[in-house]
């Protein structure tokens, strides 16, 4: 093998003797290369030391790490556009963040932060001597210490370096309603391959140049996943060129492996990128008419693992996969010792650390300071900028409830006009906006449309309805979109809900993953100010698909949600407008939760008046006592629901069985607040067991109609004293109906199969109880019979109103065959 | 409003005066606008009529359904379209299957069945008259019937249409080795927008025209969603080409609102297309060597509900939004009737079927005949096509287990040679494909690469390993792709496994639930014929994220399948290469299934000989005799494990008992099919209760260990008799480390918790018991010391094997510290 350092000394030796052939001068770009030498320096160190630092005495077995854990391959690429980047901020005065694809350039940004002070800033221990050189290296992908990727730890970063393809979304949702961010987001080649970042290309269309700020794409073309080429990298020239053509950027090539000849290629793109970027500013901002502009892109061609060693143990490595991770493992070899020794002196870390260890001030210089440095700028940390939504009282909302389920409102349509305010109130703050995979409207949020309009810097034509550059709702046909504008949005201090249609939400379940643990983090990492909450409001619920079927059926998403840290979680089902108003409300002020609300769009009985409604939320869950006959006494049995549907079903079985055994101690309760049902010990919302057998009683029967899989519930619930006698019905996957009230009997969650449960535990009810139960199934079917032939449900059923017959106390029961089933 | 019919009539004799200017003639053109009228008219009445099918009385209320549901924007476009590749199909003897995006055009792909006749005959009651006619429309989105869109139950169709975004990948899936076959896909501009869709026009990187089909892309640019437009029909027309040009794709444009117009461009276009994929594969196969094609696509830019009235009650229509469902509602209203009916009768049904309601002969014999009928073709109902694998003794590949725990095997890297060789016997069937985000090395399965390579139709550099335009691995950096491209070859009837890291399957959840959702309903049809089972294979799982850290770590993926339903969901956690060589022979062999198998990468002990996991299997749960003391009596604690660390501690755990509590009597039961825990009521693999109270006893403590969230168990188990005593030790979000052990201690499933555990639910033990604990207790704070300084496990730890201490019977108690702890 040549050695490195040789090789670099001549190269360096013969660019001095050459014109700079680009924007930089010989002393620019010297200074240049050598900020870049110490991040690459730091970045090997990294993965490599335990000890020894600054390479003072010769490299011996125990300075390095007994397990290698780590990634390089993306690291030199990152590091060279992080220098160029501070070159043009600092020379510019630019507001930038920078957001990097390649998650597991970690060692890259960390190296960044420290070399720029921000790091020994938020973590003093990690100093910026030897001594902390030597605990930054022993810290990496080392227990207790940090990730091998970017992370929450990471100052500067609002993206987890850990799955891929939500860079550029995270990107445009960081340049939202920042006019003067440019958001550097780099693409890994790999990451390109993903759906989500495909799509994410397309955040362009939803950009606009005088009210946002910019995302400068840049892929980075370093040819290689794990063990596999990457397609881009393997394409012609001119497709990639009309690729990119084609999703409305102007490409600008960097390609090289010269180090001295890309930093100057790599100057000159930029410094057209940027002027490319204040103009398309500068014209948007000064000229009436906003126009879709063809926003500067880099496709950044440099080797994977850039100056390591071409070859190790005879097999190629810099260029090649392998320099993917750990390029070289087993150090128990002297050879390999030897190696890395040279290698990491190749950087010549004696021009770039003095002594003591600290990065030289001729060098330190070049970096911005304060908050325009990128490791420190505010908006990756978007707690430092938030600010409270402005927002009217919820109660002004208040549908009137004049007595339970006489009234009937679309929930959803009801919470749309609070947001119709909410986005009013703060249209000049420029920092709430509702984010919807086209279903705003099919979700009942249109009056938003009433004060802003749906975002669109795609052609616009006459005929439109609501679409403007200007607008604050965002609707793109992809859940990825809307997930990663929001949490690029949120991350950077703003606001934001997510209206979605409850089955597809799953498509997003891997995001919030990401998102809930990056929360989960957070709250352990003082120096990260706590974010509004990810709000999801999820409609079109799984029992109210008519216009669709199965497939549009599945309302898992919130058992996947209860799988993530207590502390970052909740969900809300409330039954009708005014509950959901107020949690809507509740949601909106809260602070790094994700929450999601489950609700439905459809006209649906109403039962509670706004005070009692923020009782019930406040309390999570509770007797309803006008539905409920147990006063003052231990019920037969208890009637529990949960979710707008099953509350329904309750209710209209509370009556039947009021109605035909009046005898019978009902009581009804109601859960807003699903995470109530655990014990405190494994939620910060449970009830205490105590209050819960208070409620839930110690020995009666429950009969509990849930909007989800049954097993959620029995999950939450099967270390409460009274599990046992704990009867759940929910959905079971037997869809595919058009008709409501058909899709709860296919479940089995209809008021009729809710009343046998009842007398099926109530075995002293004796005889009279069998008739009826009789008198039940004949009504299903009855009901069968009617939608096989109408294709609706009974009028009877869709008709049913609480009360009609609920007055136990004073009515003889006559017949089985009341008219309200 | 102008009438439709006038306007029509005008338009076609206006036509007959016109050169054609077009490849069709005259008469073709007719002829094909009349069998496109028929589909139209199908599905308008579909969407709307309830009886009246052929219009012969004047249209009344009764006779139109009292619930309108479904969509029409779409269909008209999916109907001109169909026709025109049945005049392809027809003269060139095309084998061609139709994959519609845009799947809410259900009414479109059952129109062209039913004039097929394929409707009829899977379904006679359907039949080919008025009356059947009448039942066509009755069932559409109609209680009992079928869903607004394409589903199992539409002959034809291998691609739901509920969920978007997966049209191409199902595409391409079907194409790969098919060589004679042409997947006409339909991709909707909406879809388009997603992320899935948006990487799978890259599947042109993947399918070598020598041995694979073709997939002709359409994009059917209609210009809106639901409320909204869509971005690809609102960017110039010159970015949209260089966007499909920069995807390398040969695009070709078909534009207009005016059918005839629109008739001959396609007719023009289609020929065009399909010439090009006969030169294309003739080249390939004539030539020796394979270049990348520009594969021909079409760009189909017509209007939304096309032929539907331009305005209703003064509100555009057609070209609009508003068509995307049912363009009229509210047909209370006279004035609606009548324009439904006026609507119906510009289509002139009186052309197009007899008295009796049979489509007429002439018009009927323009579609394909047989299998050749794109509702007919085998491939779109695989089970059909269907062979058995050839596949060698797995038992050949067993690892020599002379005792438990001696040996350290990669149980994936065995599986990968068993795999190797299944690849290899069926190499000349092409039927058998394996699957993998960049992941098939890294999840140890490279020796598949000494039969076949990677697949690779982008450029190939010489240093490039194992690709080539002939392999069989299919490697692309996104799960979409993946799993798509395997739910496509597999509904065409071939097999496949999946190799995913586990906490990265969940991006394809919610393609789980609709592939899951499919299954399901195939099973109640029957002339879906069976196909082969989805087979995933999760490793790199949540207890070995040695070069990452928290983001990879989440094995929720098993409790969302857990969620459908349970005919058509396997789970399997085999804990060694023995069991998971049996449990991939299963998986491979079964049918109709989704089968999950979740087992790790690294070098790990092996238990069971391969005659013992054959057993083990077989039975899916067991005690493990050698590794329990109980023998003859019951058990003081049953230790339970599922998964191969689980088991690994739960071993570990069971020896440290049997050193230093030896008249303990512990019974080991390990679970490898998840689903035996359940009842038999909800899982058809459920162990009886008997059964399992026998095992599990119905008194004792049992402390399982389980790869997954612990409420897994619980949640399978809770109606078992003895689940009050069941205590589940699993995975509970506390992550972020890079030693296993350590990873097992955050998450407190470590031998040590375990042993606790077991010390702390048998009072009985007294105080020698509390000084065992103590040291324990003291083991684990010299085990976080030691990883703290050297950032590895202590070698007693990691070097720790079954039986060194084991020798309960005559050996001993003499210290609480054992070296193996």
């Amino acid at each position: 093998m040549v050695s490195l350092k040789t090789a670099r000394d001549a190269k360096v030796a013969l660019h001095a003797k050459m014109a700079t052939g680009g924007p930089l001068s010989t002393e620019e770009l010297q200074s240049i290369d050598a900020y870049w030498r110490a991040s690459n320096y730091l970045s090997v160190g990294q993965i490599y030391l335990l000890d020894n630092p600054l390479l003072k005495e010769p490299l011996r077995r125990e300075h390095i790490k007994p397990r290698l854990l780590g990634h390089w391959g993306t690291s030199p690429g990152l590091n060279m556009l992080y220098v160029h980047l501070n070159r043009v901020i600092k020379r510019d005065d630019l507001e930038m963040i920078y957001v990097i694809g390649p998650g597991h350039g970690g060692p890259s940004l960390v190296a960044h932060a420290y070399l720029e002070g921000t790091y020994s800033e938020v973590y003093p221990n990690i100093s910026q001597d030897a001594e902390g050189m030597k605990r930054l290296f022993k810290q990496f992908s080392f227990p207790g210490g940090i990730p091998s990727h970017v992370a929450p730890e990471t100052p500067g970063s609002i993206h987890e370096g850990g799955e891929l393809g939500y860079a550029l979304s995270h990107a445009y949702g960081a340049a939202f309603d920042n006019p003067n961010l440019i958001v550097a987001c780099v693409v890994g080649d790999g990451e390109a391959e993903t759906g989500p970042l495909a799509t994410g290309w397309h955040g362009n269309k939803f950009l606009n140049p005088a009210r946002d700020g910019c995302v400068l794409p840049i892929l980075h073309l370093n040819g290689y996943k794990i063990a596999n080429p990457c397609f881009l990298a393997r394409i012609p020239r001119d497709e990639l060129r009309k690729f990119f053509e084609g999703m409305g950027y102007t490409p600008y090539f960097v390609e090289g492996s010269d180090p001295e000849n890309v930093h100057q290629q790599l100057a000159g793109v930029l410094d057209t990128a940027v002027a490319d970027i204040q103009e398309i500013w500068a014209t948007a901002r000064t000229k009436g008419k906003i126009k879709r502009p063809m926003w500067p892109m880099i496709i950044f061609r440099t080797p994977k693992g850039w100056t390591c060693p071409p070859e190790i143990d005879g097999k190629k490595c810099e260029d090649y996969w392998r320099a993917h991770q750990v390029p070289m493992g087993d150090m128990d070899k002297p050879e390999h010792i030897r190696i890395l020794q040279e290698w990491m002196k190749s950087y010549r870390p004696e021009e770039l650390f003095d002594d003591s260890g600290r990065f030289k001030p001729g060098l330190a210089a070049l970096a911005p300071v304060g908050q325009r440095r990128m490791s420190d700028n505010p908006h990756a940390n978007g707690g430092l900028l938030l600010r409270d939504l402005k927002m009217p009282d919820f109660r002004d909302y208040a549908v009137s409830v004049p007595s339970p389920g006489q009234t009937h409102t679309e929930a959803a349509r009801v919470m749309g006009k609070f947001l119709r305010d909410i986005m009013k109130m703060n249209m000049d703050s420029k920092n709430f906006r509702l984010f919807s995979p086209d279903e705003n409207n099919s979700n009942r949020w249109q009056d938003v449309l009433e004060v802003t309009d749906r975002c669109y810097m795609a052609d616009i034509y006459p005929e439109d309805d609501h679409l403007s550059p200007d607008g604050r709702v965002m609707e793109v046909l992809s859940e990825h979109q809307c997930q990663g504008w929001l949490e690029g949005y949120l991350l950077t201090g703003r606001h934001g809900f997510f209206s979605c249609y409850e089955a597809f939400i799953h498509i997003i379940d891997s995001m919030f993953n990401q998102h809930a643990k990056w929360l989960k983090v957070c709250n352990d990492i003082p120096w990260r100010r706590s974010v509004a909450s990810l709000n999801y409001f999820l409609s079109s619920h799984v029992w109210r698909q008519d216009h669709n079927g199965f497939s549009h059926q599945d309302p898992g998403f919130i058992d996947h949600v209860v799988n993530k840290k207590a502390d970052v979680v909740r969900i809300y089902l409330p039954p009708d407008a005014n509950t959901l108003l107020s949690v809507t409300d509740h949601c909106l002020r809260s602070r790094n939760y994700v929450n999601v609300v489950v609700a439905g769009k459809q006209p649906a009985p109403q039962w509670l008046t706004m005070d009692q409604a923020i009782k019930h939320c406040s309390e999570g869950l509770g007797i309803w006592e006008w539905a409920s006959n147990d006063k003052g006494s231990e019920p037969d049995v208890v009637m529990a629901c949960c979710g707008d549907v099953p509350t329904l079903e309750t209710l209209a079985a509370v009556e039947l069985i009021r109605e035909h055994l009046p005898e019978l101690k009902v009581r009804v309760i109601n859960v807003v607040n699903l995470m109530k049902l655990q014990p405190p010990s494994e939620h910060p919302h449970g009830l205490p067991d105590r209050d819960f057998d208070a409620l839930f009683t110690k020995n009666k029967p429950i009969i509990f109609a849930f909007h989800g899989y049954p097993w959620l519930i029995h999950r939450l619930t099967y270390r409460r004293t009274n599990h046992g006698n704990l009867h759940v019905r929910g959905y079971k996957e037997e869809g595919t109906t058009t008709t409501p009230f058909d899709m709860v009997v296919l479940n089995e969650m209809d008021r009729f199969h809710l009343v046998e449960d009842v007398i099926d535990r109530l075995p002293q009810l004796g005889a009279r109880a069998a008739y009826f139960k009789q008198a039940i199934r004949e009504k299903l079917v009855e009901h069968r019979q009617y939608i096989e032939k109408y294709g609706d449900d009974m009028p009877a059923i869709s008709g049913w109103k609480w009360g009609s017959k609920a007055q136990p106390k004073t009515r003889q029961r006559t017949s089985t065959e009341g008219d309200n089933a």
